[in-house]
Order: C-alpha cells, then structure tokens, then sequence
C-alpha cells in the first residue's frame, strides 16, 4: 500500500473539498492508504467514509496568506502541514500532498523533509496547458534566483524521469526557455545550460524554446532559472485571467452577444477546463527527500484527487529511487560546493 | 510641417498596406508631409493621392526574416530601410515609421541614427494592451541583456515623457516587474532598481509588479531588463495565440458552439480587437538621435496610419528636446561609461 499524507486544513475551500478529494482518490486508487491530518471536528463534519483513511489530530493550520512561512513552520510543528511533511522522514508516509499556504509548503518542505542526497538545488514543477492537452512541465516556479547550470542539469534530469515515469512520454524532451531559438541566444546562464544539455546528452534536448511557444512547444519540460520561470508562470496567469475578463465584458455588451455566449457556454466551459490546471494536477517539489505537491489553493475535490494520484503514480512508478541513483553516480560532477 | 519618414517596403503586406496608411494618415493629419521610401513602379501602382506624399527611389528590400541584420544594414544603404533612417541625421526627416524586420532597423537605428547624447541604452517600448483599454508601455523588449540600474532610469524617464506628452496621462507611474510585489524581492538588479528610482523621485514609482497584472497593472509603465521584457512580451503573444485556438477549436467542436459563435461573431471581434496592438500603434525606439518607430509586420493601413500619427505626435510635443534637456543636465550622474 502507497501511503499518502494530505492536509486536510490548507486551501481556499478546506476542508471540504480536501476530504472529499481524499474520499475520491481512495476510491478510484486501489493501492493507497491516507494518513488526514487536521481538525477532527472538522473533519467529522465532511468524512462519510473512513475506508483507507485514518484522521490524524493537528492543533493549528497555518493560514493563506502567511507572510512570514519559515516562523510559522518551526512555532507550528503541530499544524497539519508541519505533521504532514514531517511524516515523510519519520516513514510513516510515502508522500505529501497539500493545497494549503505555498510559501509555507516550500519552507517546511525544506525543514522538515528536507533533499534528497546529492541534489542541489530543488525545483518547482507545475505543469502548465499545452494544445495537445498533455501538459507541460514547467521549472523553476520556486525561489532559486541565482542557479548554476550543473543544477539545472540535476532539475531537468528529475523533471525528465518524472514525465517518462509519471506522465507516460516515451521519450521526455527538454526544452530551455529562451529570447530566441538560436544557440548562443541569451544571457550567459543560458549559453552555458545550452551547452552543457547539449554535451551531457543525458536526455532528449531541443535547445532554445521562445516563449511565444508556451501553450504548443516542441518539448514536454520548459525549464529556466527561478525569477525567469517565475515571471513566464505569472505572465501566462495574468494574460489568461485578463484575456477571460476582456471576452466577458465583450460578450456582455450586447444581445447577440449574451445569446451566443449562452449556446456555446458548454464549449466556453470546455475552453476554461482546459487552460486550467485542475485537470492534471498540483505542482511538484522536485529534488526533495520524498515527494512533496502542491495542489491549487483552489483546489476543489476533483483537483485535489487528481494531485494525490499523480503523489500515488510517483511513489509506484519509483520516480525518486531513480533519481536518486543518477544523483548518487554523476554526484562528483557538482564538486563539493556545500 | 512635420516630415514622416515611411519604408514603404518592408512589412508582410508591404508595399500596399504602407502605401494606404501613410495616404490614411495625410488624409487624417494636417501638419504631416510623407517622404516615402521604395520601388517607385511598386508605389505607383497603389499610390493614388500624392497630396503631400514625396515617392523617393530605393533599389532594395531588406527581406523580413534577414538574419545577418547589421551586414544587411551596411551592405544595402540603397534599401528603403536605410535611406528613411538615414533621413534622419540629414535634416530631411523628423521621424521615421517602418513595419519591415525587426532586428534589421535596430542595427539600422544604432549605425544610421544613432544615440541621443548622454543617453545609454535605448530601449524599445511597445504598447502592450490594457483592460481600461488606454495600453501600457513594455520596456526594454531590445536587446540589452545586461543593463545598469542608471540606464533602467533613464528609459523609464523616456517613457514617462512620452506617456505624457504622446499618450496624454496625467501623472505616468512607473512599475518595476518582479516576482513580488514587497521591497527587496527580485534579483541584485531589481533591487538596485527599486532603491534608485525610489530615491530619485523623478516620476511617480508605484514599485514592484507582479506580471500576473499584466492585462491590468497599477501603472502606465512597466519595466525589466531586455530579457525579462522580452520573455514577457512573448510569453502574453504566445498565451494570447494560443488561447485564441483553444477557444476556437472548442467552439467549432459542436453545432451550438457553432451557432453561439456566429451570433456573438461582433463581441469576438471586439474582443479580438482590444487584443491586438493595432489600435495603439506601433513600438518606439527610446534614446535616438530621433524618433523611429517599429510599426508591426502584419500591419494593416489602418494600424500603420497609427503608427505614423505616433511618430507625428512625438515630434509635435517635442518628447525628443524634452528628454534630451534632462539627460544633459543629469548627465554627470552616469558617470564616464562608455
């Protein structure tokens, strides 16, 4: 049995809709086991089936919007994320998934679970919607502003055996994300990572991918530094949200236009389905000692059982004991900086 | 009379998209002449209003996709690129409009036109849209990859001008893009950016914007290097293309979405409007000798007509005299650079 730790408290609409995820994760996933953590009243409230699920009391849920993550982390080791992260270490599970405070996550991600031996620096993966409605990967959407290219090689590797294991690609390729598609197009990262991806020939790389690519590029991994990463994410987002705003208000403006809007409001629905992430599921923590993903904080039940299968297809499919012998075998090519 | 310095050539419906703005753009502004640039036996076939239009001969075409811009740019000082912005120095033109290839009238900008005095870097500004609809200003989506916080300044106070006196704002703000919105976020550059432009307090810094608001942000500006600017220009382009198929395909995938579509056909092409850049104009280049400005490829007559009526509007309120006056009486803070 996969045993997957799940905050029941974090999230925009928790924890109802974290309980009825995990409900629905454990129906259709044969081999899993649920470890709950949080308020057992609450709990109580929404859990009408306890097949597979054991509740685990947590005292606090750190909030939202917590400003100050790494404080609430280490004053909170009795909150549903800290008990939750905490359980990868200790054995008691395989793998974490929350929808709660992503800043928090990350924090405690480090903390308490901590990396994976060998691996630099860890990465944050979403998976973004592409036209072929696969997804793709996208990295880093976390914090490492300043990366060396030997750690983007370790974050493209994992994001490579995740995609072949997990997403089922035959053959994972990487594409570097880039102002043009030229080799020696960038900054002087990016002229390193192209040469090194290219050299090292440990995966399937395309070279410079332009970012008016982004919803039908020629790869399945889009990988850049944390700040690059980090704006491609939120660029996307805005333009999304915006371009929806702009089509309402049109759509609103007249007669016809309200009418049309309703006959097609089944394929205007399809159309928000598949440019949401809902759909594929949460975010990875790549590189970690265990398994770690963030689910939308809007996660409703359906989402958030989508995140704890992709949790359950990792663990099965031995994402991290791959990687981790890669890391274990190339580990001197990173020298021995810290 | 302002004297407009027009490619007739270059652009993916050249020369006779060209041909009508800039007679659009004679018919609806009355202190403009046109100098033309071009095949003469091409322009004669669409020309059918000489009104203030001069037709001057130019022998060859910079192709659009022209991959070795600046041997293109020295090797052919007979094109229609070169000779309009050559027009520029001599006296024999205010402002120079072209849609032709992109990289090929920025090298051609820098060896035949030129650096304002004192000023660093140029920029190029493209008008990105807004949901209130009034646009705002990208900056720098060139090609300065490794930029100084000094030079950041000066571009935004070219932009802020140029708000003013081109695009009618009261009081331009001026946004930092980052991946926060608090002080001290972003990289070594952001957060020297921040602290200068906070301190100089020539405009008015709203600080730092995450470009999840980039359809909607808090100000008229909004800046980054050359690589960020660039990746977040391309990566709205891209997530607008392709969510204008997505939408498509989805709305074509049955017989209401069809019809829906067909009635509301009027919203959608509002819609699809405020999207583009047509209805703003074109791209400047900051910090020339004079203005030039990068009409799009695709352009239609009425979208060039619009660029040409910028290029009219900067030289009628003198943004040029107006940032060259602050540059030289700041000019020492720069330091001896270059």
């Amino acid at each position: 049995m996969i045993k997957i730790a799940v905050d029941a408290m974090g999230g925009d609409f928790a924890p109802k809709e974290q309980i009825e995820g995990a409900m629905l994760a454990v129906k259709k996933i044969n081999d899993i086991e649920i470890n709950l953590y949080g308020d057992k009243v609450e709990i109580a409230k929404y859990l009408t089936n306890h097949n597979r699920i054991t509740v685990i009391p947590a005292n606090y849920v750190i909030p939202m919007g917590e400003t100050n993550p790494i404080k609430a982390i280490k004053e909170h080791p009795d909150s549903s994320m800290a008990l939750a992260l905490a359980s990868l270490r200790k054995g008691e599970s395989d793998a974490a998934v929350c929808s709660g405070a992503t800043q928090a996550l990350i924090a405690g991600a480090h903390i308490l679970v901590r990396r994976m031996a060998g691996f630099r620096r860890t990465a944050i993966a979403p998976i973004i919607p592409s036209f072929n409605g696969k997804g793709t990967i996208l990295l880093d959407c976390g914090a490492n502003l300043e990366i060396r290219p030997e750690h983007m090689l370790q974050q493209a590797f994992f994001a490579v055996v995740y995609a072949k294991e997990v997403l089922k690609r035959d053959n994972p390729i990487v594409g570097l994300i880039n102002i043009g598609t030229e080799a020696g197009k960038g900054r002087e990262l990016d002229k390193q990572v192209y040469d090194l991806f290219t050299n090292k020939k440990i995966f399937t790389f395309c070279g410079n991918v332009e970012t008016k690519e982004i919803l039908d590029p020629p790869c399945d991994i889009l990988i850049s530094d944390g700040y690059t990463a980090d704006i491609v994410m939120k660029t996307m987002e805005g333009t999304a949200k915006g371009m929806g705003k702009f089509l309402k208000r049109e759509l609103s403006r007249t007669f016809f236009g309200k009418l049309g809007a309703l006959m097609a409001q089944k394929n205007l629905n399809s159309f928000k389905k598949a440019m949401s992430a809902e759909e594929i599921g949460g975010a990875m923590i790549f590189g970690l000692y265990a398994p770690v993903i963030k689910a939308q904080g809007a996660s409703k039940a359906y989402g958030f059982s989508n995140a704890i299968r992709q949790a359950a297809d990792v663990v099965r499919n031995e994402v991290y004991p791959k990687v981790a012998k890669y890391v274990q075998e190339s580990g001197d090519q990173f020298g021995n900086e810290e």
